[in-house]
C-alpha cells in the first residue's frame, strides 16, 4: 500500500496573523507521516507597494504583475513569509525545507500568454510542470517542503502563481507516488450550506451532491473555483480532497471531498 | 579518492550589477563537477531601507540588525537575489537550489550575544552550525546549493549572518566528505602586492609568506580578516582558498592559498 502524504495549503488570512500562524504550524507539527505545505501571501506584499508608491495595476479586478510588483512579492513570499513559516516549523520540530519553483526546478511554469488581457509575469501551469521525483526525494529525507507562489520559467523568469493551483498541481503529480490527501485550510470549519451559519458544514460531498448544491446555489461564488479545482483533483488521482479551519486541521469538523 | 567540491562566495558588488551578475552565472555553469555557491546582499537592501524611512542603525561603524532591518534583509538576500540566482542557474542548465540556514536546518547559529554592543538580529556559527549531511545529500542528488546570509537559531529566530564567514563555515564542515576548494570572488583579479597595480596579483601565498607580507603591510586592511578566515579554513582541512575574480574563476589569474 502506498504511504499517505497530507498536502495543506494556507491563504493570506492565516498569514497575516502571526498568533494564528504559530498555532497552525504547531498543529501542523502534530500531524505524522509526509507532508508538504504550500502557502500563499498576506497582506504585507500589497502594503508595501503602497509605502514605495507602486501603484497596483488592476483589470477587470485582477492585478497584473508587473516587474516592480513582481520583485515585491517575491521578496515576500519567497524570503519573509516562506522563511518565517519554515524557521517556525524548525522550531515545532518540523525538518521544514523552503522551496520556490526555481529551486530544484521543481515547479516550471509558462508565462500567462496574453489575450485580451496581459496579466504580466504571471506563470501557469500543466501536468508536467512538477518536479515530483526531488519532492519524493526530499520527503524521503524526512523534509518537509514548504512551496511559495513563486514560480520559474526555466529561462530565467521568475512569475507569480496562485497558490491553489501549485497545491492541487502538485497533489495530481504526487498522486502516482502517495495516497495524497490535499487540504485547503482557512478560516471557516469547512464549505457551509449558509454562509451565515458556521455550524451548516457539510461533512462529505460528492461530486453529485456538488452537481445538486450548485444548482440550488447553496455554494458561495468564491468557494466555486475552489470546488471545480478539488473535483478535478480527485478525478486526476487524488484520494481525498479536505477543505478545513486552518486552526482545526487535527479535529473532526470538515468537509471531506471524495470521488463517490 | 574524495571529490572535489568547489564552494564560491561572491559579495554585493557583483549582485548589485545585473549584467556582471549573469556574467558570473554563466562562468559557474562552465565550472564542472559539485558546487556550492554562498551569496552576499546588494546595496538593494539599504536603498529599500531607506525607502521605507528605517533609518540605519549604526555603532561604531557596525549595522545593528533590529527588527525592521532583519525583515527587509531576509526579503532581499532570501527572496529576491537568491530566487533570482536560482533562477539565472537553472537557465544555465544548473540545478540550483537556494536555502536560508533555517531550510532543512542547513545552518543554525546562535544570536551574537550582547557585550559592549548588542548587534540584534545577527547569528555567529560554530564548528557544528552545518548540517553537512543535508548538502552532501542534495549535492549527490545532483543539485547545487545556493546558501544566503539567513540562519536561524532553531527557536524560530532568523539571523543576519556574514556571508564569508558561512562560506569558510560550510567548507571546513565539508572537509571531512569532499576535497574542498575555496573561492573568495570580488572585482580584482586576486591578491595585490600593489593595490593601484591591478598586474601585481600574488600566485600563491603560503602561511609563511602571508606572515612576512602582513609584516611588510602589504596587505590591504580590508583583505585581513578575509586572509584570517581563510588561512583558518586551510588549517581546518579545507584543501585550497582561492581569491579571484568573479567574471574569470575559469581563467588563469588568481591567487592561490595554500598550507605549504
Amino acid at each position: 500500500m502506498q504511504d499517505t502524504l497530507n498536502i495543506f495549503k494556507i491563504g493570506g488570512g492565516i498569514i497575516d496573523d502571526a498568533d494564528q500562524l504559530s498555532q497552525f504550524l504547531a498543529e501542523l507539527a502534530r500531524v505524522p507521516g509526509r507532508k508538504i505545505l504550500v502557502h500563499g501571501g498576506g497582506k504585507g506584499a500589497n502594503q508595501m507597494l503602497t509605502e514605495l508608491g507602486i501603484a497596483p495595476q488592476m483589470v477587470n479586478g485582477r492585478r497584473i504583475t508587473d516587474a516592480a510588483t513582481l520583485d515585491i512579492v517575491t521578496m515576500f513570499y519567497a524570503g519573509k513569509t516562506n522563511k518565517q513559516i519554515v524557521a517556525g516549523l524548525q522550531a515545532a520540530g518540523v525538518n521544514a525545507l523552503g522551496l520556490s519553483g526555481a529551486d530544484g526546478n521543481v515547479i516550471q511554469a509558462t508565462k500567462r500568454p496574453v489575450k485580451d488581457i496581459d496579466y504580466g509575469f504571471v506563470g501557469d501551469l500543466t501536468e508536467r510542470s512538477v518536479n515530483a521525483q526531488l519532492l519524493d526525494q526530499l520527503l524521503r529525507a524526512g523534509l518537509t517542503p514548504v512551496l511559495c507562489a513563486i514560480t520559474h520559467d526555466g529561462r530565467g523568469q521568475l512569475l507569480n502563481t496562485n497558490a491553489d493551483t501549485i497545491a492541487s498541481t502538485v497533489a495530481r503529480a504526487l498522486a502516482a507516488l502517495y495516497r495524497v490527501e490535499l487540504h485547503f485550510c482557512f478560516e471557516k470549519d469547512g464549505v457551509l450550506t449558509d454562509i451565515n451559519d458556521d455550524n451548516s458544514v457539510v461533512p462529505q460531498i460528492t461530486p453529485e451532491r456538488y452537481a445538486d448544491m450548485k444548482a440550488a446555489g447553496q455554494i458561495a461564488a468564491g468557494m466555486l473555483p475552489k470546488l471545480d479545482n478539488a473535483f478535478a483533483a480527485l478525478e486526476a488521482g487524488v484520494e481525498k480532497v479536505v477543505i478545513e479551519n486552518a486552526l482545526k486541521i487535527n479535529e473532526p469538523v470538515k468537509t471531506i471531498l471524495c470521488r463517490s
